[in-house]
């Protein structure tokens, strides 16, 4: 089969021929459809992220079960699914005995499996979640993790229909981030730094928009505050300043990695009774819901759209900070 | 293989020479060591709850994975494990997506698989729980019915720490959550219709016990009420009073089936707050943590234990209303 | 001052004039502007809900402060306020030492203090709100009962943004309750026995509309259920039925007073984990919340006004169910 | 009446003779039994909380009610009450509209007027909460400030029945907290700098006891982690460590203030979905809870108890570190 495989870090994509994986026990092959791109792929490629080589990325694959591994009898040949980073825990340690499979230690991705940019691919069985009908292969792509991702930041803020919603970042976990809000009913303000964001924010569904200016906490305050505040920035100065931002009982959800750190004053953080959150994908419960949102055309992602053989030029406008918001790769195109 | 089973309704177990099954796909054989009997059993035996004959019962089964089916890879052979009722969901509705199992309609269970009440049993693997250590096969069968599902009704009354808890009938499920109660901080008080049960319900950790006599929710109010009443009668008289003996923003949850209804008094609910919650088996977590209590000494089951030969003798007193808690079937007795 | 009083059960109020009431310790006079009415008043006149006679009525006022009692020193004169139903505890019993005020068995309301169908009324300076600015002194009222009831009705259901919210009765209260639902962001379902009220509840903002034929529970499943339902409807055989028509883990709210009562299947209630929650109004962030929806026009009560001389019409019409949505009384008009 | 005055920043206590102050409306006046000393004494003795000079100090005060200021009508005198740090709000503004006072801008405290350092104090009504019976003064005093705070970091960190919670500070704030937690039902690990704390945690509940060698989140995760750690330490080097040692989903509660800053690693809060929860005093419902569990016994107090004279040696020693958990002025000792 034809794949695109990192063979050494910090070098271009290299397309090869590799022999056609088979399904082991519990797994299924998918012939791949669409897969998206993300920062992490750079993380990846740039080894700060260091996976064994060489390997195929692809962490947001979407695509059509072709064969079934031994035991598999919850899909059928020919269903549209899309796999998720965790495919699937150990099943033994307590976390898997409990269904937490997002804190198992052991569990099973892209990297013992290899990903989605490649013309097949092999998945758990237990990774692959259905396509709703009426969902492109394109718009599916980024939901698998960049949309699962903000869509469990936003259920772990615990909103309150009423609460005002603030994003920041308003790249490809924001600006799906920000449609979420605002399809759920919440007041919506985008924050970001590019002043050339605000007519799209605006477009997205933005009620409001901050360009930052010199601290985003103040200004958000100036403009009226958030009861939550979505962080897909690994800008930490930010992420700071926004706490105060935040109204009372408010509550920063980080769901971006960075090496710097997150700044508290103990103060503030009592007189206004405010909370910070860690985020990662919850259960699949978040996934099927901004799957159907997608499908209901009330999410759109915004996307650049690539063949499988332009990936490379993908990964050099991902590098330069030029995709605005999602890449993703057509295999058939 | 041995297996007791029900050939007719209302006709006593039978004692046949089965073959041994084979799992199939996805599916475990154990060998079973133990076997828990309930009032569900009696639906069936009774034909109230109707279900293909003949068939082998008994839905609280633990024992050692024996063989493991195709595609089986989060279970060893050796494995110690309790099977619950619903072992696995189609997969592929709304609900299994969203991997809340628990409310599929095609969810695989004893009925299809055949129970504990044989010499060996087949099992979904993912029907499976690895018991924790130092818990023994008759402490433990109850736990996957019984145990479980009075865990998930005290969870699911959203219990807050400090509030007085109410257990009504403290038979095999009740004496469990009376016990739950206690060993998670409540204060709890037991209420019994039998007056005999008094001393057993202080021994097992009531620090108050009211023996019904006119109106339960009275009486229950009298002695101080309850923040919430967890409900294993199928007596729906004392349900419907019971929710006069509720705290102000109080919760009865019920847990049993009756043919009967709940009355509720709006004026009453309204004025206090008060909700009636229905409640079965949740996810995996309830069963673990109950597992976990028992394994630790916190909850003890009360039993009765018979060998596998005495199976129609545990049916006749649990028939006779004789069982004052739980009956358990050792297989090697 | 004028007062239109009621001085024996059904029979019409009297006009009459009484002496201008001092406010006590911690009350304030308010010269009237508006007051609504409702199926509580018709209680009243009826007898059913006893009160001691003379009484001048009116439970959802709205007036300018105009003379303060000794001690009171948070309101001002010239202030626009309102007074809900509990306009104080007794501030000595557990529930009022720990703020739940609305469960003081010794309250004092409009009962005790007088109604606002009158030129002036006394009110406890603790059961004042202040109006927000731009809220019409007609819009303002009807909110101090029905729609202070609804937005804790709604907030009582812990709503999830994306629930999909059925709001039974759309009449007074319900009304009102369906447009909180859609203001903040839920797919909404009003559910009416009147065939004629289809158009209005659409133009109110439901999504959908349910006029009731046999079976309210079995048609609200058949256009999808809902996770919660408002109820305002005092028919408890449609609030029984209704049960059936929740999703899982579906909670209805009832807020409505009856001699009947509501049913609960219990193997309905615990298939799908539903919840039957009785509410009533609860502290006053939730009067603020609904009384800033209506300034800010996202919540538009549906008003019939009358003059204060034309009140006996209004409770005429009132009793002849010909009131759609809401009756106030403007003093000024 | 007798007072003990702060008249400069950095002095003594000066016993002065003062004017016998008269309730205004709304007030009430004291005559004193008891008075807590705590950390905050020392910010504004030091001045780096600055207040008007000279003033009365005391923010835990007990004592009768002896007369009533004008509109006065929910206490009577020779009520046993304690006053709360916030009185009463300003009434007027949008959090005080919505009976959120705990954030309103222009509370009104003991520094408005004046503490319970003195023979008699004037204290808002509204800022009074009866004392239960069978509750000393000694015992009383502390809760209306150390007390009222750790119940409320204890509500905040939204506990669940079964979960394990770290206390760290075994000082004035942190043997109360570490005792609700005990009282609650929780499994408790006390957290300390001092090894000699180690028996008298032990005595007063804690299930195990961590004294921090060199980081006190890892030797916390070594001893099992914890669901909730309430941090009662101004030593932020220790809150940013132990952010390591919650377990998943685990949630630190800051009450403390200090210059210094907590600092968050952003994918270790994400890894394991963290929480930081800063906390202060919220409603009464939390004062009321542990001044109940005081009076049942079930909280006891640690006290060094002085008589009024007495009160620059508690100062003293408050300011060299000696008073391990509370200092209590005794008015009649």
């Amino acid at each position: 089969m034809k794949a695109a495989v990192l063979t050494a870090v910090r070098s271009p994509l290299e397309f090869k021929e590799l022999s056609t994986p088979e399904p082991g026990p519990g797994q299924v092959r998918l012939r791949m459809q669409a897969s998206g791109l993300c920062g992490t792929d750079l993380h990846v490629i740039h080894g700060t992220f260091p996976v064994p080589l060489p390997i195929v990325l692809g962490h947001e694959p979407v695509g059509v079960v072709e064969k079934l591994g031994a035991g598999v009898n919850m899909l059928k040949t020919g269903d549209h699914v899309g796999v998720c980073w965790n495919q699937s825990g150990c099943g033994r340690c307590d976390y898997c005995q409990r269904q937490h499979v997002k804190y198992c230690k052991s569990a099973r991705s892209w990297v013992q499996n290899g990903g989605g940019n490649s013309e097949f691919m092999i998945a758990e069985a237990a990774g692959c979640t259905l396509l709703p009908e009426n969902l492109s292969w394109e718009n599916a792509a980024p939901i698998f993790c960049a949309g699962f991702t903000v869509m469990s930041g936003y259920r772990n803020a615990r909103p309150r229909p009423g609460d005002r919603v603030a994003v920041v970042g308003i790249g490809g976990l924001g600006h799906l981030a920000l449609q979420i809000a605002k399809a759920l009913g919440h007041d919506t303000i985008a924050i970001t730094g590019s002043a050339n964001k605000r007519d799209e924010a605006k477009a997205m569904g933005a009620d409001d928009v901050l360009v930052i200016k010199e601290h985003a906490g103040k200004e958000l305050m100036a403009m009226g505050g958030a009861d939550i505040v979505l962080s897909t920035s690994n800008n930490m100065t930010h992420n700071t300043q926004l706490i105060e931002g935040l109204r009372n009982e408010g509550r920063l959800v980080t769901m971006a990695v960075s090496g710097d750190k997150i700044e508290l004053d103990p103060m503030q953080m009592l007189a206004h009774q405010l909370s910070v959150i860690g985020s990662m994908q919850n259960n699949r419960e978040d996934l099927v819901e901004i799957l159907q949102l997608v499908a209901q055309g009330k999410v759109k992602p915004k996307l650049e759209l690539y063949g499988f053989k332009e990936i490379n030029t993908a990964v050099e406008r991902l590098e330069a900070g030029k995709i605005r918001h999602r890449a993703v790769v057509l295999h058939n195109r």
